[in-house]
């Protein structure tokens, strides 16, 4: 296919106006503002719109961002990046019947709003409204609810071999993935197969030079050499005269000759990193110029097989403050945009885990010089920008790349560092074999902080924490934890730096409770008793404890019920799993994660391995069920987990008889 | 670096003498045939070896590999392909300091045969005796014990920075990664990071056109390419001073000469794949001449920054019939050297599991077009190869993959396919994540079939599929059973195949008994009845119901017992949980899995939300510790699930006061 660059980078890209966010007082902002896409029941009349209508709902898309972001926390800068491609996209294909994968999945506003979802719009992010990712029982223009990184490549290359397999070749696929996911193993693995499959497949790579945080990696200087690659059909030409003058005599020379004109092309337009994998590589192209990206994806989608069309956005773009911090935009606290000032996030006043854990990390690192600090990706996330500032070169964030993340953890180790791995609950899921391989069966003392251990919100399915109690503690060697108030944090973090085997700390998306007592030491494998009760107890795993003691107190006067502070899951507290459950008094377990295979799982494997009668024990955790997205503490509610529901669960409990 | 290849591909590499296997009686060959080996305490003198002694320690350590296949199944081909290379680094480095990682490591028995451990040797893959995968616990150089392949580069760039952190970077880092795990997703990530970092290290690609099944993939094909490509010095000067003849004025003119010089190179050398990841690419050059590579090690070993030394071997090189037909010589069964003919695997005459499967499959494909069949390189292991003769357009092997074939088998799904994804348990645990995401929350109809589910015998604790039951059961929407006997296999592929949500099927490497009864039909979620017994029940999952019927048959006379073949862990079949515990009577459980969190547990969480009195229930499992390689029988005898083992549990089990 002919290449043609439209001048270099985002040259030629429209400068949209500026469109301050509107103040809004309700969840609804007033429909009659967006002419177009109040109008648009799905997005085919996109494809009859003019250069200039098509503008037109770009503006009308940024303003329903910008309305949105002064009511709540939300995605942002990335979905105002795409406005432009997503218009192209639709214009260009029938995604009714055409596959459309946008990986990750945050960026999916502008297609959520083209695709007949104006008028929900209000509600995403709120229980029982809108999804912040795709979703299929929204709307069949949503393929794959997701929001782990990197795997559209693969969906793709499955969905277009399935077409074909299935003798639907008309039907046309296309994966859009960013700059951010793109290092992720997986896609390199999907590019290894769709090269050899030679199936035609349109990937676009949204190259807004950001990952969540500003983005790391070989990868990412490559994308940059490309895009400062300029492209001169004029001296190409005059030099493969020149290489034709070469003498050369015969197949050998001819082949060479070949080569040396892809070694040109290759020097000269770059993508040979796509190429090389049998992957015809488009680009850089503008993706602000609908126009410009539309002719580009017609080309990629009449070409035969795998076609890289390399799309340079600008995150943020159309909204000046996003664009010049696409970092703090990436997910804004809802913002006053009169003053342009920030407000602080709503908050009742204990700071989060993730902060305690941040402080943690750094007296770790400034006691013991072995202790390292790795992050995929998640520096923002995990507040751990002070940190990489006071020690960069014990500071490793490798991008979107969990498995790396531990296996490199496991190499640092074995010379004598005390790596610690600082990854949200969910994408540690990505490194479940290399939590087996390189750091369990090795028996190596990798620390890892498992951050949003639990429901974390808004954000739904993809992103809550609820499976890594029964994922961490199956594997030999591995200790598990996890802190009930603030000063916990810090002191398990010591234990398991001080813990010559691998050990795991989870908390939830939560604030901390602080604790008026003078807390047990850690001792691994020992629960920490908050309160004796006479009649039964509730044995709480990490930061439930906070709700098991309000759940306690407010059975006083009627039971009295102790609550221990479990601790550790793995080693489990055999003695405290006897003495609780041997009484014949009531027991109810209670963990913000998955009931199967869960800490209450765990509490009666220990009591039927110790012969106890487990009739008076109540598990409670979250059902076997994707959990929606939803307030932290409306889903606790819904799922048994208040404390309200924990005191009715005491009072079920009671052996009959007792009261 | 200046690159200088030793005339293409191969050429120069010296063909050694075909070393004819021994025939041997026993495990012990006569140490006294190879003086040099048995005289290394360590790889230290093999510095001091002239190159003639080298090519007599080769051809001293093919022999000893020859010898051990006569007595038994082991890695083969590929041990032979990597004499040399394993001489060269060992010349070249210091890795009792110096750090060495094979990656996968079934290549590792020449490495060990130099490190101090041929004496030791005939006990490889035997209980008690050497790993045949590299083990910590052997020898210091061995660095991480590994089976699972593609990890060998993160580790590598965690031990450099790990180094470079501590303070020792005067210890070099060496990974050697086969052309088979090098299409690995993880290995993209590490190279991602290592081209950022910039650390020093050695990756030698160990190009032997092969994965475990002919090789497979874009990648495959680009390394194809860089063989193919030869290097012409005189030609290449030439065609530089051509470019510099090219006019051009200013800066940017220079870049562009300059990006233009990259690009010949590129045609002309190859491996701008690495290089465009600021991964210096050198080779390739042939990995049977011990000088060469030597030479490029040393270069390698100056050169700042990462390094990528291609290094072309032949599988099977020295022994001719592996050398052909390196896929039977992988992990070929013991072999009578004299005839030439190979002699066929020990068996109880029943059938594996595999080949019931292998069968489903088939009958599948034949009767429903949508049904496809999806595989990670295990084509041979999975007894494939039928299948995809027979239906090449549905049969994909993604290469060593497991988090692509998942999210492909996904894609596929979505097109209304019936993809079925056939991975050993525990190479599965690399898609861990996309179970989650890609098929689980979707609730996708795609059928796993675990093979290798539960002790795989001499491989070890990194082939061990024993968490599987754990990591597969906490996902809503799953289906997971196991088959307990030969005809069951295919009834649960077709009861899958019609079922429209996502299933998995896990069976161990095992021979799968008949039993003499008419089969209940498949339900989901309800188990099979093989005996009543008045006295109690042991409930089996999976194969393990052999065991368990000859645990009750050999109690005749003495207690009633009961067998049941449970068929599922999810959905558990809460009614089969209340009959067998209410009564009173003892159940023991039993399952070829880990304990935590496996089939005892999910039988026990059943029957605390029931209210039953669990005292009389007795789970048998594999401890929580990694179990040490050695033949399944002995180490089901040594866990305590052998048949004798069971019936003991049983008797164990009886209530006081019943017998």
């Amino acid at each position: 296919m002919a290449v043609n660059l439209a001048g270099g980078l985002c040259i030629g890209a429209k400068t949209l106006t500026n469109t301050p966010p509107k103040k809004s007082d309700a969840h609804h902002h007033a429909l009659g503002q967006h002419p177009l896409l109040a109008g648009l029941d799905d997005a085919m009349p996109l494809r009859t719109f003019s250069p200039d209508q098509l503008n037109s709902v770009a503006a009308e898309i940024r303003d329903v961002l910008c309305n949105l972001l002064a009511t709540r926390t939300a995605h942002f800068a990335s979905n105002l990046g795409v406005v432009e491609l997503c218009l192209a996209l639709h214009c260009e294909f029938d995604f009714r019947s055409d596959r459309l994968v946008w990986d990750t999945g945050h960026q999916i506003y502008p297609h959520k709003l083209v695709t007949g979802r104006y008028h929900q719009f209000p509600s995403i992010r709120t229980r029982g409204g809108l999804m912040g990712y795709p979703n299929p029982h929204e709307s069949v223009y949503d393929l794959f609810m997701t929001g782990h990184a990197g795997c559209s490549v693969s969906t793709a290359v499955g969905l277009r071999s399935g077409d074909v397999v299935g003798g639907q070749p008309d039907r046309r696929t296309v994966a859009v993935i960013g700059d951010g996911a793109f290092p992720s193993g997986i896609v390199f693995e999907a590019m290894n197969n769709a090269g050899e499959l030679g199936d035609d497949l349109t990937i676009v790579l949204n190259d807004n030079k950001m990952s969540i945080c500003p983005r790391v990696g070989a990868v990412a200087d490559y994308l940059d050499r490309l895009r400062s690659n300029p492209f001169y059909t004029g001296l190409k030409s005059e030099v493969v005269k020149l290489l034709e003058r070469v003498p050369m005599f015969g197949d050998p020379a001819e082949r060479l000759l070949a080569q040396m004109k892809e070694g040109v092309k290759a020097g000269l337009l770059g993508g040979m990193l796509f190429e090389e994998l049998g992957i015809r590589y488009v680009g850089p192209i503008d993706g602000h110029d609908i126009a410009l990206v539309r002719k580009y994806l017609a080309m990629a989608r009449e070409t035969s097989g795998p076609v890289l069309l390399h799309v340079v956005t600008e995150k943020g773009h159309g909204y000046k403050p996003a664009a010049e911090d696409p970092v703090y935009f990436h997910t804004p606290p809802a913002f006053n945009d009169d003053a342009g000032t920030l407000t602080t996030q709503k908050s009742d006043g204990h700071p989060p885990y993730t902060l305690h854990a941040r402080e943690a990390i750094r007296k770790a690192m400034t006691e013991d010089q072995r202790v390292t600090i790795i992050t995929a990706a998640m520096c923002q996330g995990n507040k751990l920008e002070p940190v990489r500032e006071k020690f960069p070169d014990r500071f490793f964030d490798v991008g979107i790349c969990e498995s790396h993340a531990v296996a490199f953890a496991a190499g640092q180790c074995k010379t004598g560092l005390r790596p610690i791995v600082d990854i949200y609950s969910t994408f540690l899921q990505r490194s479940y074999d290399q939590i087996f391989q390189e750091v369990a069966l090795q028996d190596l003392p990798v620390t890892f902080l498992l951050d949003r251990a639990g429901l974390t919100g808004p954000d739904g399915p993809t992103h809550h924490g609820l499976f890594d109690i029964g994922y961490m503690r199956v594997f030999p060697n591995m200790v598990c934890m996890a802190p009930g108030y603030a000063a916990e944090t810090g002191m398990m973090l010591d234990a398991a730096l001080h813990h010559d085997h691998p050990c795991s700390i989870r908390y939830p998306k939560a604030s901390a409770i602080e604790l008026d007592h003078v807390p047990a030491p850690i001792e691994i494998g020992k629960c920490e008793v908050i309160r004796e009760g006479a009649d039964g107890t509730i044995v709480a795993f990490g930061a439930m404890l906070e709700q098991a003691i309000a759940a306690a107190e407010s059975l006083d006067g009627d039971l009295d019920v102790g609550v221990i502070n479990a601790r550790f899951v793995k080693p489990m507290d055999e003695a405290m799993v006897h003495d609780t459950v041997a009484g014949g008094k009531f027991v109810v377990t209670v963990e913000e994660g998955a009931r199967m295979g869960g800490f209450g799982s765990a509490f009666i494997e220990s009591a039927v391995q110790q012969r106890l009668d487990t009739r008076a024990i109540r598990v409670l955790a979250l059902p076997d069920e994707f959990i929606d997205h939803g307030d932290r503490n409306e889903l606790l509610h819904d799922h048994g987990l208040s404390p309200v529901a924990i005191a009715q669960a005491c009072r079920d409990a009671v052996p009959t008889g007792v009261h």
